[in-house]
């Protein structure tokens, strides 16, 4: 069996997850090389998962010529300039979202998507992954709601995680840029259509230290598309219950929810409070699934030649509308995408 | 409009429910008498549902020419002669269930009801007009369901009004007798078929007072059949969540279930501890709508002249099951009914 | 007991409905007169309901001096100045929504209430007595989601019901001012403050004719409130499943929906293709009770000299904010309230 | 990262599932080894999961001293003797379910053990590791309802696989030897408790052609425990809405639900019909994650020393509780165990 050979770049908390999937889970991948700037990073690669080339320069591991292909899972602002570097020295590569932080530089990864077309390119909108959505996806495609006309989306971190929102408000970009990218992609994903307007609003009640840090605890924002549809999002930071990740998909002859119920698994409680449903904790739980599915997925379709579903143009798409959602939302005014 | 000028005997919680829908809720009926051992009661009919004729001694009412129909809802001790006694009065008669306490008297009614052919006689098996139960009937008389070969009951009371069973629980006949009547009843209606054997094991695992009283918290019953299917039932005290009725129907092409979550309302709440529904506290708040509507039908069916759906026949056969339930609890054998 | 004596106007749909909770349902009224310009109508009251005083002149009726209040249950142009008229002839008033169409009307209706103290207003908002958005409002009161910051309203009828909404879309005044008076009247309720601006989209896929009439099919429109919440509005004319009205409130330690699941009953089947909950397939079906149990608070504020929760003031904000929608939603642009 | 190489006998369809969990899906195990007496299987685990050393001699790849630990997956017939031979021979061994075919046969595997206690051997009651169940199982033990004292458990197989179902009737031993196993460690385990007595009983509504094998399609038990405690059964051929297991386990305080409503995913859909969850297809799809986590702790225990959860005498147990459920439905009888 031929086995994808797979270099990782960027070894954080999902880096991990990521590079656990490749190097244990995924049966025609092999992790064989890591580049960290964090030498523990480094350590944990080797010792952990048996990865016996690791960097500290990325541009030392496109050398390597047993690197197949590049996941790349570092800071946000990286993403860009690897992933071109990446494809330009031969490289598959696949890219944990966002595209990039600017406008520019996702037009710069385009380019380079462009003028390596022998390539594979993926970005790692893993909710597309995961069973539910997929499910949805299928039963959407196969005519189950008619036409999509609304998509209602939702995203609420844990109430629990709050403490580590707060820290990044001021250099998070604000709660649209920060959580509402997948969101966006999955209007985008059901309605088969761009949008073309956007109006967004903004609310803190609970920690204020989002305000302070001239971001906001919830964002609400309802988009038009240019086939007349309409989608709108909720991002929120206080989900008290667990990780709460919600989609509404609406058509002309029925509709899908996606996770009304972020159940933690198929058990339910009847205790002295009623009947209650646990839920997931957090991203990590929920969408373990789909980080290891969009990995086979990239896998496979570099192995194949087939063209992944996820484009760099959605990268752009996504981060175009992140930006004008968060300036409908900071300037009140509705903005033109 | 003509309107069933109703006497009703016994006051008490039930009796007051049943005096209020007449007197109140049920157009084309009219409390105009009440009879009862109690003069509190009394006072309650007149005071509070303006009952002009009000009655100490039971066969004075019998007598009252102005009432064209008795409900019973006396101890269950008093049924069946009140029953027998109402009717050949000329009377028509709702009685509560059940119909009686022993074979003997139930035969009894029986006879009444079989020499006064020309009256209305119906029994009160109010989850028959329960709109979920009424629901599942109409579903599976449409075959929603193929043909039901097997029905699980459970009846638990919620555990806040376990005080009150722990005192009767030396005088109830045991839970079986106490708690299942309905149960049964409702494993006949679906199957539409009589039980043959049953087997029941019971169990006290919270309030040992059940046990000293030679009772049991709860009480799981196993029924055959005569056209093969089988029943189960499950009867218990201490349901932390309220009061817990559900009954579920399998068939050869689908089954039913009947409030496995028996929800308060159709509000879910999302809390620090899940995704939380809230359930009845009794039976009261679970049948408040099944007690009125089993009154409308019974006016309904005199005035119409329909024959009720349940019959004397329905609470002779609860009963004698009842009993059989109670002797293969006791005994550990196996008992044929 | 005492009774209080009610005239009707209008006994169309709901008026129906009203009129015979009145004379069958509510045990302290009585439905004493009629008011209609439809013959059959006034037949039905004495027919079915035994009025006796039927009038087709409403001046007329409201000279009756055996009349204590009037129920307004006639075509929405027509409340206010029934209202305004009936209060100043001394009578109570319960007037079916919206209080008027525009809102000159709206403040003539204010004016009477306000120069008419001593006498009972109250609006129809008849979700605010629907048990479970009561028990919404309970639990909030009670401290169960902390200070609710955000209101997610949807009301879609049923597809079934299509026919005749198409029929009146160019007279309706569009599908806000037509549809969303009750979730405007909710967001208002649960956040307990105004709105100030207001931004609506609309669209249609299904049934070009609303389009075609100057309609929406779907509308959604998103408001910023006075104190920082923010309220969301989704309605639409093509639910497939049945009559759906769900609202979810979100506060900062938990969230409340009313209805995600809008179920029938509390029966769930399972067959071939899963596991179902038959929904609601109308607005009489699913708020049966909320039409009783308003009537029933009205008639007990009058008796017991209690206020009623839903004033006047209620009835011209939320048809001054669906004109502010409506504006909104014509014009492209975001509007201030 | 020490490996622990594992040997596999048997590739049928669960040995296929195994076969590639350890291959790729458990970090710190290795398949090194197959063994079948169907060629193809060898070449399957050659082609597809590179494994070189294939065996059609169960002793000669016990002599595989590279061999660390043996997973049996082959016929039930043939598991005792294989568990035995492997631990006389220095392996570990993960035995799928049942232990035996009979109790002699399991008696000597429980000796197998006993002599080699240093080896660790585990039986694959999967469902312990399904995340639900071991969530279930967690709560309880954490007190969440109290003293378990009853476990009512469910297993029914899809409709769509009744025809092999059918197929194997007449050699499957009957429908609680072939389906109740699981359901009977499920008692136990949640009880901790041994059973006492079982009633039993059958039925056959839908293919009667299991009542010409001299079999049932569905099955019901009531089992006495020696603590007090009760227990039920409900196996089943005939669900139309997929692959039902549906554990309830009721304590002093609450009870737990396992599955419910099996749903496919976290997708509701709103269609014509209702509301509509969807459910698994099969136990592959179940309990595709059970599969892995069982043999994740296998090879952990192996590698740690600790102790797995199931042990041999759990294999026993439930083989001879389901020979004692087989008599007690074949006979009408009371069978005690």
């Amino acid at each position: 069996m031929e086995k994808l050979r797979i270099g990782i770049a960027g070894l954080g908390r999902l880096g991990k997850v990521h590079a656990n999937n490749i190097a244990n889970k995924i049966p025609n991948a092999k992790l064989v090389a890591a580049c960290s700037i964090a030498l523990p990073e480094l350590t944990y690669a080797e010792k952990e998962l048996g990865v016996t080339r690791t960097y500290s320069d990325y541009r030392k591991m496109l050398q390597d010529e047993d690197v197949d292909a590049v996941v790349v899972v570092t800071t946000s602002s990286e993403h860009c300039w690897q992933i071109a570097a990446a494809l330009d020295a031969g490289k598959h590569v696949f890219s944990d979202k966002p595209l990039g932080v600017t406008l520019e530089e996702c037009k710069m990864a385009q380019e380079a998507v462009e003028r390596n077309p022998h390539l594979t390119f993926m970005l790692g909108f893993m909710r597309r992954s995961d069973p539910s959505y997929a499910y949805a996806k299928e039963k959407i495609d196969a005519g189950a709601i008619g036409t999509p006309y609304m998509v209602k989306a939702t995203g609420i971190d844990p109430e629990s995680a709050v403490e580590g929102s707060i820290r990044f408000a001021k250099t998070s970009g604000g709660i649209f840029l920060d959580m509402a990218i997948h969101d966006i992609d999955l209007m985008r994903w059901f309605l088969g259509a761009e949008a073309t307007s956007v109006y967004a609003l903004g609310t803190t009640f609970k920690h204020l230290e989002f305000k302070d840090a001239g971001d906001d605890e919830t964002g609400v924002a309802i988009y038009q598309f240019e086939n007349g549809a309409v989608g709108s999002i909720h991002v929120g930071r206080t989900a008290p219950h667990g990780y709460h990740v919600e989609t509404e998909i609406i058509g002309t002859e029925g509709s899908i929810r996606v996770s009304p119920v972020p159940a933690k698994n198929l058990s339910v409680l009847y205790n002295g409070q009623g009947v209650l449903t646990e839920c997931v904790e957090n991203f990590g739980t929920r969408f373990d699934d789909a980080y290891r599915l969009e990995m086979e997925e990239f896998v496979d379709c570099v192995l194949s030649g087939r063209k992944p579903g996820v484009t760099v143009y959605d990268g752009t798409m996504s981060t175009r509308i992140g930006f004008a959602t968060t300036k409908a939302w900071k300037t009140g005014q509705i903005v033109r995408i």
